[in-house]
């Protein structure tokens, strides 16, 4: 029945936090985070507790032990500190303290002037229980301990000795085995490398990295093209498929459903008779030219990440050498993909649900495998959502465990309650719904969510203000303003952020059609050819930005992401803050594009850390002009022909900033 | 590792809801209650699903099963109704559903007037598949499917036949076993008798029951004052302790630590030579006189609660024939309780920490058994949190199994997560904060937390303005008014609530001492006669709310409470509302015993279930007048010296009003 094997055991875990789903999911942090564990615990009664705090990586027998101390309300606070990437526990134990409630007791007899001399004999006794199951010098002073208390001599020396918190540790560490509870099972924590946790992304397509218009670009091409993407700061170059793309009803530029000869194609229509996922397209290079490109860009200080669709082009070696992984239809023909009334045939699905799945789950894992051996640590998932949740779950937890550095990246722009199962199974970032919140309070909505629910712990947003799939119509006018204000949300609201170029730094804007979220002769299809020394460019605005990224410690969380009162509409105020250093930012953008905005910003002092009327110094990192700022209110003006945003780091006096 | 059996399984089902702690803990409701299930199912890609709800109490074999429809985002939901007192548990199965989704599929195929031929065959198969798993008629049915669908005849007429909701729903009946999930462990409710979810209580301490100063009270007392509680409209009749009480540091009137010879002493002093915890104080009566007094109430509806307060008068039984179940000091003294440097020799509490630990439990299980054999099925435990919380989880659960008909009401004033997991653990009702909430923004505060949080799901509060350990200050004025006040709202905020009387419905306010709790002349300390018809009594009016909460269903929940916007801070407004009958009411009360308050109530017409701009009558319930009403703002006002509430039952033209 529901009985317990001890009863005397009387110390309940009500809950321990951070965790996710009770447990059942990991929380998330990277490399050299602290883990802040909150944990509820009580007994009946009024007697003392000790509770502690226990970590390990998984697959270690020693428990990493430090103490968890009461704020108020039964909840006790502990921290412990991740180093090395790959899955770690954690959990809580505790138990009923007799010793140290007879000693915070024996203090408050003494004070009210009580006879102590049982009580004495009650603590001496708890001392040998103590010291029968404690050895070596816990026990010396266990022992000493009992020789004082026991001995006759002054009441007052004697309190002093047995309530001397140095004897209380020692007496509290040896309590009775079986009333010792710990919450079980452990929870676990994925700790990630740190760029999975603070990343500034840029994707662009090879084929068109050539330095002349008409030509297929090379890896030699994107070797060339790194200063520039360094120079920008980025950390992340991301490149959409680089493998042979079929040819059986390829698309023509501009998704037409006929190709000419010359065609290129899309490349997420994976494979042909010379390879599929682990073969490179011809024309980009060789094998050895790719693993050039990782060295090179890592010397840029740049990780390549790669693109991972699990679909295939018919003409995918797959398709003959294993067409059991593909639906058959009654014709004989393989199913290829659609959502009716629309196909899609130059693309064949896997089947899922086919009785060689076990061989199916291998083969794709050994995708990640190979490209891992090439150099390749960051993936970005094609549609991982039309794959089924356990094969994911399962994938990324063998491919992590064998490989804790590794970043996935999901690519999923649907249902919010499918993005946040993808994050929870293994996903170490997610596409977000940023790229079509626009307007003050969608903006602080999401964000809220993001930064202050559960999700905090295992959803990791990377904002995009543009991909190859999405124009979004907000950009549809080319306006400048309108392209630095999404460029800057994304990279000062979010840790990790990316942007499709060249065409987002050249403000390519106009779609295939309009109202379309396509761009016209996209880069899905065709190969562009891209003048980067336009005088419009955003790059070196860009570049300004990032550094400040990566010198600004603040930029690199999301959970103390606050919203500050602005009465105006068009102006949305935002802080963050980094407590180990004190590194504190102040942000106000105007969101309309085309007009001045102007308006009150009321500070939420206690975000950013002040003292009530303290006054402190702000400077606008973006153009360097500082300020001494101490109302509660701020009068801010923002034009978009200029800048349309600051970025203040806050100085208090005496506070160094990072 | 984390590989599934079966990868072929691609359905998920992540969160089913309503379930506290993630199903660790039953949630509650009472018999005949509707159970509002949200699961959160989806698959990977466009795959249509079938999903449905079991339930079953406890114990049986057959699940009854209910389908399960999408609302958006990925939530479904189903009901189910529990009837039988008792656990029951429930769950969610889904699977995707290949028939559905080609039938979904071929409609907007034929639509876009695709060729089909390929796609009968397709279905046909699907139709096989089902069939070879079905049988009896729905196997008839699949094959008469099969047979049209791959007949030669016109398009539309086989896709008439082929998507036949009847036919598709024999089909999404019989999916491959291997490729359904079901939610696994089931979660639970407990469902407890309707008295549980929607009670008043009286409670009075028999000894003073007499009708002649002086005399100490008897059951047969108590009998004759049955008409009297019954006719203020109460539930059960609660009745501190009565057991025989110790002599052995006896405490005297006012809590005095000496006593006379005639002092009774307090009745949470349990036992003497002549019995404990089963026994019955000689001076109340015998057993037949209890178990006659049980009965009489049953004749006016009434349910006898008794007090249950596991802990000894020195002079208890148990203290000679078990004295291993207290704890000894070195002297050899049984250690009496005490809150260093408060001590309270007149109590032994229990020791659970005993070796034999098993046998106490029996041994306090067994009283309960004892009282349910005499009638009592509803009991209120004292001070629940200064005994072991496993203890109360295996003893509530035990005797609930073998009687599902038992109430327990948790005398818990203490820190909120300890009440939390009182209730988590079995309790089923329990005391609250209310009666120290005061303010306006308290009230709202207290009570949104208790009817719109996870709350709502396991705790069940009971509002008490007064016990016999507690007079508020609030109530040391004597006001009229503010008796009034603390009693409508307890009545009509929470559907479970109580007095201590007759102290409260005779405004007896007189503290021990300016600023305490206590009662000066408390009954806990001695007897007190009681003039019951004194004119000032309360207890028309107390049996006039009483009969109203009875004849309004939307008393009888919380989860529908909302609070309504009023410009005055005396001012408190809310609304409940009962789904099943339309039953809706919106209660106004005046917090501010001294002076009459005015101000603009704002309705909150979703909360109502009013239509935009829709006109309506109000009937005010305690004075009986009508208004009609149709702007979104009513001016109210609200003089203490008369009624300081309205209680408006809101009737919608051409709906019944219950």
């Amino acid at each position: 029945m529901n009985e317990p094997r001890d009863g005397r055991r009387r110390v309940v875990i009500d809950r321990v936090l951070p965790s996710v789903e009770g447990g059942a999911a990991p929380i998330k942090r990277v490399a050299g985070d602290r883990v802040d564990v909150e944990a509820h615990v009580f007994t009946d009664g009024h007697d003392g507790l000790t509770v502690r705090l226990l970590s390990r990586p998984l697959g270690e027998d020693e428990w990493a032990v430090t103490p968890m101390t009461l704020r108020w309300n039964d909840e006790w606070l502990g921290t412990f500190t991740v180093q090395k990437p790959g899955l770690h526990e954690y959990t809580v134990e505790a138990w009923v303290d007799h010793y140290l409630t007879w000693a915070r007791d024996l203090e408050k007899r003494a004070e009210a002037g009580q006879e102590l001399d049982i009580e004495f004999a009650i603590g001496a006794g708890l001392l040998k229980d103590a010291a029968r199951r404690a050895s070596g010098s816990d026990r010396e002073a266990l022992r000493a301990g009992i020789k004082t208390i026991e001995a006759p001599g002054s009441d007052s020396g004697r309190v002093a000795v047995a309530t001397d918190p140095d004897l209380v540790a020692v007496a509290s560490a040896y309590p009775e085995r079986s009333l010792r509870l710990r919450h079980e099972p452990p929870l676990t924590v994925i700790v990630d490398p740190p760029l999975a946790g603070f990343s500034a992304w840029y994707e662009m397509f090879p084929r068109s990295a050539s330095t002349e218009p008409g030509r297929h670009g090379t890896f030699r091409d994107v070797e060339a093209r790194l200063p520039y993407v360094a120079e920008m700061g980025f950390d992340v170059l991301y490149l959409p498929p680089i493998h042979p793309v079929g040819s059986t009803k390829r698309k023509g530029p501009n998704n037409r459903t006929v190709a000419m000869p010359d065609d290129t194609g899309s490349p997420w229509a994976i494979g042909d008779a010379s390879g599929g996922h682990k073969a490179i397209h011809p024309l980009l290079g060789t094998l050895a030219d790719f693993r050039r490109l990782v060295a090179a860009a890592r010397d840029h200080g740049l990780a390549i990440a790669l693109d991972i669709a699990f679909q295939c082009s018919p003409d995918h070696p797959y398709v003959k050498t294993h067409p059991d992984w593909f639906k058959m239809r009654p014709d004989g023909s393989v199913q290829y993909a659609e959502n009716p009334p629309k196909r899609y045939e130059d693309i064949y699905p896997f089947n899922f649900e086919t009785a060689d799945w076990r061989a199916l789950w291998d083969e794709l894992k050994s995708v990640f495998d190979y490209w891992i051996a090439q150099g390749v640590t960051v993936f970005r998932v094609d549609n991982p959502h039309t794959k089924p949740f356990r094969f994911w779950e399962w994938c990324i937890g063998e491919v992590k465990r064998e490989h804790p550095e590794t970043i996935f990246l999901a690519e999923a722009f649907t249902r919010p309650k499918i993005m946040s199962r993808l994050a929870r199974l293994g996903f170490t970032q997610s596409y977000t719904y940023f790229t079509w919140r626009t307007e003050k309070s969608e903006l602080e909505e999401y964000l809220e969510e993001l930064s202050q629910s559960e999700m905090v712990e295992f959803f990791r947003p990377n904002f995009w203000p543009n991909t190859p799939d999405i124009l979004t119509e907000q950009l549809h006018t080319g306006s400048r303003p309108t392209f630095l204000t999404r460029f800057l949300l994304a990279a000062t609201l979010s840790p990790n952020y990316g942007i499709y170029g060249p065409p987002f730094e050249l403000l390519e804007h106009i779609p295939r059609e309009p109202g379309s979220e396509e761009y016209r002769d996209s880069e899905k299809y065709e190969i562009r050819y891209w003048d980067l020394d336009r005088p419009e460019s955003l790059a070196p605005f860009i570049g300004h930005v990032n550094r400040l990224r990566r010198a600004n410690p603040a930029f690199s969380n999301l959970h103390s992401l606050r919203f500050h009162p602005v009465d105006n509409e068009q102006l949305l105020a935002y802080s963050k803050r980094d407590e180990e250093s004190g590194n504190t930012l102040l942000i106000v953008v105007n969101l309309d594009a085309a007009n001045p905005q102007a308006g009150w910003l009321t500070l939420d002092r206690e975000a950013l850390a002040l003292e009530p009327g303290e006054r402190f110094d702000v400077e606008d990192l973006l153009v360097g002009t500082r300020y001494t700022w101490g109302d509660e209110r701020q009068y801010l003006r923002l034009d978009p022909d200029s800048i349309p945003a600051h970025i203040f780091r806050v100085d208090r006096e005496g506070v160094a900033h990072a």
